[in-house]
């Protein structure tokens, strides 16, 4: 059965990283002492050895180890053996070219649906869905294909934001561009506000967190779905 | 001699679509009568015929004559003997993707070359300069390529936006984003304020509109560039 916790952010404004849902990730990788990390989405062009140490440090206070995938002579070996995934947020394409260039799609894939935990932030959440067609991140590198892992059955747009209607800015807001996505894509999107995440347990999917999100689904009405409550099954 | 005139946005908040440059345009078409109009950005999803006959009305008030590319029965041949073109904004994934289905970049590139005036506002500036990598749009389709038309040697971002101090947003500044970029890519990054634009006469390009712009180049401190002056030579 297939579990994975999908956030919309790694850090909540004047918070250190993760630790507004330190407690939650303690429940969801009980039993799990050590954790293989997915650096290669390189925020703010982070080494993957310094990105790694930064989700090693968090996750040092609850106590489980993190090696990063970059240090596995046999990556794909690593992600079958592995007993937790992390992977952090990011640039959305030069995690997914990294991930293509080292072949790994297929087993990551395979090991997540067989159980083995996954959790994800930002880009890393992005990823879980069908394509990364609803990044908000730029095309920095030209990944071989847009289409990610897709363990759930719809794209995440992480840091959903509300359009502002003081804004004099004349760029598109969020909801127009999923609204345009549409037009082309009939996979549903969900906009994950700032502290919300999903828990996934086998078929089911759950929002937690303190915020509302945002579903768009082609051909029906965008709606807001109420937190803690279970949103779609797989 | 090429000319282009590349916008960073077609319609200033609060004012009715290309006004604030018209004047401007009426001096860059001086002498033609009709251009051919590249509606295949398609904003906020409006059909090719709606986004032809928005540009229409805005060129009819400087009577000039607008053709969709889209109403054309050999495209090639159309741009070929094209007075002027216009290349409106939406989405740079679609527009480029378009322009390749099309297979009309070689020709629109060799048409700008000679000296055929180029006017984009958006992702129609966008796609002048050598990639779309750093478009801010939702990649909604895979394009066989984010090469565009190349004839500019940095790129564009436009609809820039100066980071906002107050905000309490996790989500990667516009900064940030051409910073990630400069890692995996050597070519320059012009970021263009709403209201400025570039003015490209041969090897001279000037900055144009009330606000300065910020440069990005690799190796190289970031700066902002003053308007109403000369930037960069090709």
């Amino acid at each position: 059965m297939q579990r994975l916790f999908l956030a919309s952010t790694s850090t909540i404004h004047g918070k250190p990283y993760l630790t507004y849902i330190l407690p939650e990730l303690l429940q969801f990788f009980k039993g799990i002492d050590e954790i293989l990390f997915i650096p290669f989405a390189r925020p703010s062009g982070l080494t993957h050895d310094e990105y790694t140490a930064v989700a090693r440090k968090a996750f040092a206070s609850i106590n489980i180890k993190v090696k990063g995938l970059h240090e596995c002579k046999d990556p794909i070996k690593s992600i079958k053996e592995a007993k937790g995934f992390f992977t952090g947020g990011g640039n959305s394409f030069v995690l997914l070219n990294e991930l293509y260039q080292l072949n790994v799609l297929p087993v990551l894939r395979e090991s997540i649906l067989n159980g083995t935990p996954y959790f994800g932030t930002s880009a890393g959440s992005n990823i879980a869905g069908p394509s990364i067609r609803n990044t908000n991140d730029m095309p920095i590198v030209y990944p071989p294909s847009f289409d990610s892992i897709g363990v759930i059955p719809f794209n995440i747009n992480p840091h959903y934001l509300d359009p502002d209607p003081t804004s004099k800015h004349m760029g598109e807001t969020r909801e127009t561009r999923i609204n345009e996505y549409q037009f082309y894509n009939k996979i549903s999107v969900i906009g994950l506000r700032e502290g919300s995440w999903l828990e996934v347990n086998g078929t089911e999917i759950m929002l937690k967190g303190e915020l509302n999100a945002r579903w768009f689904e082609t051909g029906k009405k965008t709606i807001e779905l109420n937190t803690n409550t279970k949103i779609v099954s797989i």
